[in-house]
């Protein structure tokens, strides 16, 4: 007998008939004598619905007020699922965040968990009974009615099986595991058996939106084991886990991307102490969040600056930062929009060398000309022009022959 | 400065402007220095819709998950009329019966308050704010979420009233009061200005569905001071009070009627003790509802036992009965099941005698036969053929001035 969390999200239990079935799958597990956690997000639509509605009374809806109105997507699903199992002779009780309770911060919204009370859903667990609770969201200490944002269901979910020490939290999804890369890019791209927290965190920050990112860093530092899987397809998806294999590891576990990018460079900066501050801080007033930063240092005690920035902020930080280059007595601001990043992630890569080596080689033949480069212990990423994203995709994976590694780890 | 439990129902909050025009009266109240709670129902139609997905996942939806499930159209409710008072600048906090808290028995879909927490909303109400409450839920002692049953929002209004002093508990619906009969059977039907509880109660188990009963009976009970009003048009409505004026009172406030009504009559029941229980038992075993019972005793040691039920009861309760009159030995059954009840109500008739003779003389100058009597302090009603209702209803409102009484009390 194990211990399992399920999460299904709003496709999955977005009509009556895909709510009857994952009811099928749970009972299946408890009566196959597993002790079964049921996370659910709103019916998919649901809650674009009900923003529809609050904006409609307020152009900015009050954040307290909304976290009230949304949450009643959740309830009306924990609802619904245990009345589909109750009608296959499945016990069960649902719960709402309130009820559990996930005890949280007052950040209406994007509220934190700060502590869950297990007392009430073991009481249940242990009496035979499926227990069905409403992602997404929680209570304060005043018992206001909180919400997590959006993706939320999937941090519950993980929350909970770390408060119960689960033994697995199964997160059942529209794909069937994490791939080596993008399938619509590659065909060749595989579903990996495994891959841990930290490659996860490094694909998912990158494109890969199969799990939200605080889901996974949570899931992490609590050790809880996180698969995720199809809803609508048998297969055991793809566990994330803490655990690096003993085996021989695969040096690279997937190629990562991200369209969208937008390079800035504001050149001849003279280098005196504080001015990336002088560069960045206006820019972070300004809203604008920066990933990749390269400094140069020039020979002549100036400095080169550049960074990137996502494809909709390329305006307006290109405006912030002339208005910084006369500041500071700068040379010029050059940038290009049309950019996309290519990522190698694996955490083979710590212990191995001339990963680099191998991924600008196979750059440099395929006459694809790298813009920018930067890199993590587990990670290297370059930004190269985005014409060339499909082929640089492609060539990478044939490379790091991540089309033939079956379950090495 | 006084304080106000309003509250509004489904079809006073169906739509966005409709909730945006209560927020507009309740902020009126509001800046007049009123102290306001608003309870308001979910919107119109919304309730049916989550009954009708819950009957897609069960025929017979588990009670407990049906609470979790409807509640949710208050919710939503409270959310957005909190929503639209923020909007136009009055400060405002909903609640959900769980927050109150309003503590019920476990009677899922049909709960009982026991208890109201009047520590929250005391407390918003003295910051100044609005104070918007999800009527017809509740939460037992075991935090489990509970329903009051359809027409509960006049309840927890009630309940709310009584629980915190206020001056007076106003229901907005879609009548502008209570009438002194069915306008539509009489056009000089007039609008009360007052009507006692009593008879309030025997006006509404009569047919004047303008509020649930157990709300006219809690707000009797805890002396809760009510008015009916609409919500869409301007006007005192009728205040139903325990107080009877000290003026000369009306000795008829109103005409109620019941159409639907059918008629069983056993004839030459050996008159034994324990007749009635014989005959009505297996009625009340079938879930048949009896309202009138009269009982002759014959000159032939034999009674003739008759009663009345709704309309849709007749057949079974015919069928019932024969088998009744072969146990008892009893003559035969006879029935009718084209009849309805009209009844003259009214505390005045409590101190003034002639009021019955008044009726009847009435309906004899109308040629219109008497079937069955039936007499309770403030109430005279009989039975006549269907055909003669609206000719009945005219006359006695006639025959009692009921057009021409202007606030006698």
């Amino acid at each position: 007998m194990a211990f399992y969390v399920y999460k299904f999200g709003g496709t999955s239990v977005g009509s009556v008939e895909r709510i009857k079935a994952v009811a099928e799958k749970v009972k299946a597990a408890h009566d196959a004598g597993h002790q079964i956690i049921v996370v659910v997000s709103a019916m998919s639509g649901e809650t674009n619905r009900l923003i529809d509605l609050a904006k409609e009374m307020q152009v900015q809806p009050h954040e307290r007020e909304l976290d009230v109105l949304i949450s009643t997507g959740e309830q009306v699903t924990v609802a619904l699922l245990s009345m589909a199992l109750h009608e296959i002779g499945c016990p069960a009780r649902s719960f709402t965040g309130g009820q559990v309770k996930i005890l949280t911060d007052s950040s209406y919204t994007k509220a934190r968990i700060r502590k869950i009370d297990d007392t009430r859903i073991r009481k249940h667990l242990n009496q035979g009974e499926v227990v069905v609770v409403a992602g997404f969201q929680g209570m304060d200490e005043d018992e206001n009615i909180t919400t997590l944002g959006r993706g939320g269901s999937d941090t519950t979910a993980v929350a909970l099986a770390a408060a119960l020490h689960a033994d697995e939290c199964l997160i059942f999804t529209d794909v069937d595991g994490v791939y080596t890369t993008d399938p619509r890019i590659e065909p060749k791209a595989r579903r990996l058996e495994r891959i841990t927290f930290e490659e996860m965190l490094e694909m998912a920050s990158l494109g890969s939106k199969v799990l939200q990112i605080r889901s996974v860093e949570f899931a992490g530092k609590y050790n809880v084991a996180l698969r995720v899987l199809s809803s609508f397809k048998e297969g055991c998806g793809t566990l994330i886990t803490y655990e690096e294999s003993t085996m021989e590891s695969a040096l690279v576990s997937g190629i990562a991307f991200n369209r969208d990018e937008a390079k800035l460079t504001i050149t001849g900066v003279p280098d005196l102490p504080g001015v990336a501050y002088k560069i960045l801080g206006p820019i972070a007033e300004a809203n604008i969040e920066v990933d990749m930063i390269i400094q140069n240092i020039a020979d002549d005690a100036t400095t080169d600056f550049t960074f990137t920035v996502h494809r909709n902020d390329y305006q307006r930080a290109k405006a912030v930062l002339a208005q910084t280059c006369l500041d500071l007595g700068a040379r010029a601001v050059t940038g290009d929009d049309t950019l996309v990043k290519v990522s190698i992630v694996g955490v083979g890569m710590r212990s191995h060398a001339g990963i680099a080596s191998t991924m600008f080689k196979t750059l440099a033949e395929e006459g694809i000309n790298i813009r920018m480069i930067s890199t993590s212990e587990i990670k290297i990423s370059v930004v190269v022009d985005e014409k060339h994203l499909e082929q640089a995709v492609q060539a990478l994976h044939a490379a790091f022959h991540l089309d033939q590694v079956v379950a090495t780890r």
